[in-house]
C-alpha cells in the first residue's frame, strides 16, 4: 500500500440493500482517477451499520473488481468478530487488514497493545493500525504504536487524530523504516507527505480522487502547489466528514456523477441547509 | 418487566469461549438472589464483544434457563444488524429487547428518532430505549423519549444517564403511565425509585443482587433504610462500572462465589492495584 | 450557614455599573422569601466578569444589607488574588469565603489540596470550598475533600458535580459530622437533603427563593411533597443555568418582578426564542 | 508584529513575588536569542495567576526593558476588567494586546464577537485576538474572526487551536491581507509558516528561542531543513505544554540557564518522574 485510497463509500438502494452494481462501478469510478489502492469497510464505508457478512461481501465484490490492491476494514469492538472479519477479508481476496482501535468499552494502552498483538499474530493477512478518536473516542499513543510496530505482522498505521504534532511524535516512536504512515485527514495531506508519510486515507478521495492523487504526485515536486491545492479543498473536506458525515460525503459524490448510492440507517440524508451549504462549496471549487 | 434485573454478565472459559453451564449456574445464582427479570446481552455481558450469532446463543440458553422474564440487549451501529438481533431474541424466547442508542456515527436527535421508530415497527418484541453516553458519547434527550413513547410497540427506557434532574425531564416528557422507566445505575437506584421509577437495570444486580433487590422492596416501607442501604453500595458500584468496567465486575462476582468467568479480549483482567482496591471495599461492606 | 442560600445575581444598570440600588433591594426581595444566607460573588453573580475592587464593593454592600449570614465568593485562577479578595471579603463583613476550585491551568488533585491548604491558612474565615466541573472542567475528587476537611479552618463544601453519587462518595470519604456539605444544582436538592445535605447554594434561589426555602423546611416531614415540588421545578432549574445560563437566571427574576438588573458583557439578554421557552416553563408553574 | 514572540515566563522568587530582576535579564535571554516581539502577561506567563496591578506591572517591566515590540496580554474573563487591563498595558508601553476568548462562563460565537468589537473600539492599541481552547474550552470559529477582522483595530490573531485544517478555514475566512496570523503552537510552526502564517507566539520560544528563530529564519530558503529541525523539537514542546504546563517549562527554561525563577501556586514543581522526563529530552536535543 502507498498513495492514495479511498475509505470506500457503500452504495445502498432505497431499501438499504447493498448494490453491488454501483459498487463495481464506484471502484471503477475511482480507480479511472487515479486511486492506489482501496479501502472497502472503513469508517466512510458505514461499515460499522453492515452486519459481518454484509461487510465480507462487499470486500469480496471490490477485491474482485478491483485492479489495485485492497485494504479491507475488519475492526469490532471484540477480538472474536474482528478475527472472523479477518478471515473473511482473506477470503475475500484482500491484500491486507484496517483494524480499528476496539470501540465502546474503554481499554488501557496495555490492553489495546495485548489485543493488536493477538490480531496480528493471527492474521493471515498484514495488519494496519487505525486510530480515529472522533469515532471511537479513544487515541493509540505513540508509544504503543512504536512498540506494535516490531511486530513482524503489523506494517503500518491509518492515523486519524488530525494533530500534526502527534503523528511526529509516533513516526518518532518507530523504528522501522518499512512501517507505513497514512494520514487519515485530508486537511493535513500535504503536510503529512512533506513529513514523510507514506500516503493517506482519505475520505475526500471518494468526491474527488483524482485531487487527491494530484496533491500526492505533486508534493515532492511542487510542494507549495500541492500545499495550495490541499488548502482549497479543505472546506469540501471538513463538510464531508465533521460537519455533515456520511450523508455529506455521498451527497457530495452524488453532486460529481459518482454511485454513491443511499446512506443507511440511522444515517439520514441531508437537510436542506447542509445540501446549500455542499452545493456552494462544490461550487466554489474547480471540479466538473 | 419490573423491579430488578442484571445486565447478566456473561460467563467465557479461558479459551474465550462462552461457558454455557457457568451461564445457566449463574442465571439460578441471580435468580435464587431475588432478580425480577434478566437481561442477557446488555453492555455489561460484553455483548459488544461477541458475533450477532453468539448473542442469540447467549439470549437462547438465558431464556432457557430463567424462570424471570427476559429483556434481550440487541442494540448495534446500525438498523440491519439490530433487526436480526431482535428476531434472533424473539426466535430465543426473550420477552423484550433493550436497544441502545447506536453508536460510533453522530445522529442528531430526529435521526435516533426514526431509527427506533423502525425499530418499534418491526420488532415482533416490546422495545425498551436505553441511552448510556459513557458507553456511546450520545443521550437520547427527554423530547425525543417522549415522542417516542407514543409508539404502541416502545414501552419503556433504561436511563443510565446517572443524571437525576435529566431523569425527571424524561418522565415529564413521557405522557403514557404505563411506559417503564428503569435507572442504568445503581448510585442513584433509591432516588430513582423514590420518584417513580419501576425498576433499576444493575451491573451491581451481577454482585449482590439481594441487596439490588432489598433496596427495591425496602423503598416505599423504608424509605430512609434502603436510601442507607444503597449509599453503602456507592463505593463498590463505581468500582465495577467507571473506575474498573467490566474486568472490575467480573473479579467482584468471583469474589463473591458468582460463576463469573473469564474477560474476553480486549478485556484484560485487572491489574493488582484494582484487585487490592475492590478487595478492601468488599470487605468494608456486610457482605459474604 | 445552613439551609438555603443563593449566588445573589448582582444587578448592573444599562451602563454595565454595579447597581447599588437594586442589589440592595435584591437582598430584601430573597430575604423577605426565606433565604438563611446569602452568597454574594458566586458563579451566578457573574463574580468572574467583575474586578476584584468591584467584588469587594459587592460583598460590601450585601453584608451591610443583608440581616442573614454573608457567605462571599473569593475564589480566582491563582493564590495571589484569592487571599487578596477573602482579606476584602474579611474587612466587607462576611462571615465566610467560598472558594472555587482555582480554573484556567490544569492541576493535580495533589496541587488543588495544597493551595487550599495555603488559602484555609491564611484565611481569617472559615472557608467552604466550591467544586463547578460545569465551569472550570474540573473535578474536586472525594478523598481530596476527605482530607482538606481535617483542616480546622476548612468547614464545608458547595457541590456542584450534580452526581448523587459522587455525592455520597464524598460524605463517606468527610469524617467531621461538623463539615458542612452544600448541594449546588437545585435539580438535586431533595435528594441531597435526604441523604443529609445542610442545604443548597442554589441559582434558582435568586428566582423563587420561597419554594426552595419551602423544599428545604418540608423535606424532614413531607419528603414525598417535598421531592414533588422539587421536580416540578427542575425545567426551570435547568433552563436557567445549563440551557440559557445567567442571562436566563436574570430574565427569569426579572418576569417574577425581581430587581435583577442588566447582565454584563460578554453575556447578551436572551434571544426571542430563550424568552418564549424560559415564558413558557414559568407559566406552567404556580408562581406569581 | 511578526516573526518569533515568546508568552514570556514570569519569574517569581521563593517567597512568590515577582522578581524584577530575573524578568529583566529574562527578557535580555531571549532578546539576545533572537526573538522578533515579545508577549508579557500570557497564558504561559501564569498571568491568570496574578492580579491586575501586578500584570500592569509585569507589562511596565518588560517594555521598559525590551528592544522589541511588545505584545501585552490583557484578557479577562469580562469586559471591565479586560479594558482595565488593555488601558494599563497601554499607559505601561505595550504596542499591541492580546485578547483571549473570555472564559469561565459558556458564550456564543455571536457573545464573543460583541465583546472583542467593544474591546477593539475602546482600546488605544491594536487588539490581536487569541483562542486556546485547552486552556479555555471554547474555539473562535473561523467565521467569526472573518468578521472581526475588518474591524480597522483587529489587526491579528494568536490561534492556538493546533488544528491545521481550522488554520486554513481562518485565514480563508480572513479577507484582509494585513490581517496578522500567529500560530500558537510550536509542534506546527513550519507547516503553518508554509501556508502563510506571520509567525509564532510560542511556549517553546522561552526555552530554546533560538530554535524557534531559526526555523521561522530558514523556512522560506531551506523549508525542509526547517521542517525537519521543528520535528525534533516537538517531544520538548509537547513537555512543556500538554504534558507538564508551565511547571515543565519553567524547569526547562533552568535546565537551559534561562532565569525562570519559581512557579507560583497553584502551580507546584515538577515531580522527580516529569524532572526525569524533561532531562532525557533535553539530553536527546542538541542544545546547550
Amino acid at each position: 500500500m502507498q498513495g492514495i485510497g479511498p475509505p470506500l463509500a457503500t452504495p445502498f438502494d432505497a431499501s438499504g440493500a447493498i448494490d453491488e452494481a454501483k459498487l463495481r462501478e464506484l471502484v471503477d469510478w475511482v480507480e479511472s482517477r487515479g486511486v492506489d489502492f482501496i479501502v472497502p469497510c472503513g469508517s466512510n464505508s458505514e461499515a460499522e451499520l453492515m452486519t459481518t457478512d454484509e461487510r465480507s461481501s462487499v470486500i469480496e465484490i471490490v477485491a474482485d473488481t478491483a485492479e489495485v490492491p485492497v485494504l479491507a476494514g475488519t475492526g469490532h469492538p471484540g477480538l472474536q468478530e474482528t478475527l472472523e472479519s479477518v478471515d473473511n477479508a482473506a477470503d475475500a481476496g484482500a491484500d491486507g487488514v484496517l483494524v480499528v482501535t476496539p470501540f465502546y468499552y474503554h481499554h488501557e494502552q496495555s490492553a489495546l497493545e495485548q489485543y493488536f498483538t493477538t490480531v496480528a499474530d493471527e492474521s493471515p493477512l498484514p495488519v494496519y493500525l487505525y486510530s480515529v478518536p472522533a469515532f471511537t473516542g479513544v487515541r493509540l499513543l505513540p508509544e504503543t504504536v512504536g512498540s506494535l510496530s516490531t511486530h513482524p505482522n503489523i506494517v503500518g498505521m491509518k492515523d486519524s487524530h488530525a494533530d500534526i504534532g502527534e503523528f511526529i511524535r509516533t513516526q518518532q516512536a518507530v523504528d522501522d523504516p518499512a512501517f507505513r504512515m497514512f494520514i487519515g485527514s485530508a486537511n493535513v495531506l500535504s503536510q503529512a507527505l512533506e513529513l514523510g508519510a507514506d500516503g493517506g486515507i482519505l475520505a475526500l478521495a471518494n468526491v474527488v480522487p483524482e485531487v487527491c492523487s494530484k496533491i500526492y504526485r505533486r508534493h515532492e515536486v511542487h510542494p507549495e502547489r500541492a500545499r495550495r491545492l490541499n488548502s482549497e479543498y479543505v472546506p469540501l473536506n471538513t463538510a464531508i466528514t465533521a460537519q455533515f458525515g456520511v450523508p455529506g460525503l455521498k451527497y457530495a459524490m452524488g453532486a460529481r456523477g459518482a454511485p454513491a448510492g443511499h446512506v443507511r440507517s440511522p444515517h439520514l440524508p441531508p437537510d436542506a441547509a447542509a445540501k446549500t451549504a455542499l452545493d456552494e462549496i462544490l461550487e466554489s471549487l474547480d471540479v466538473d
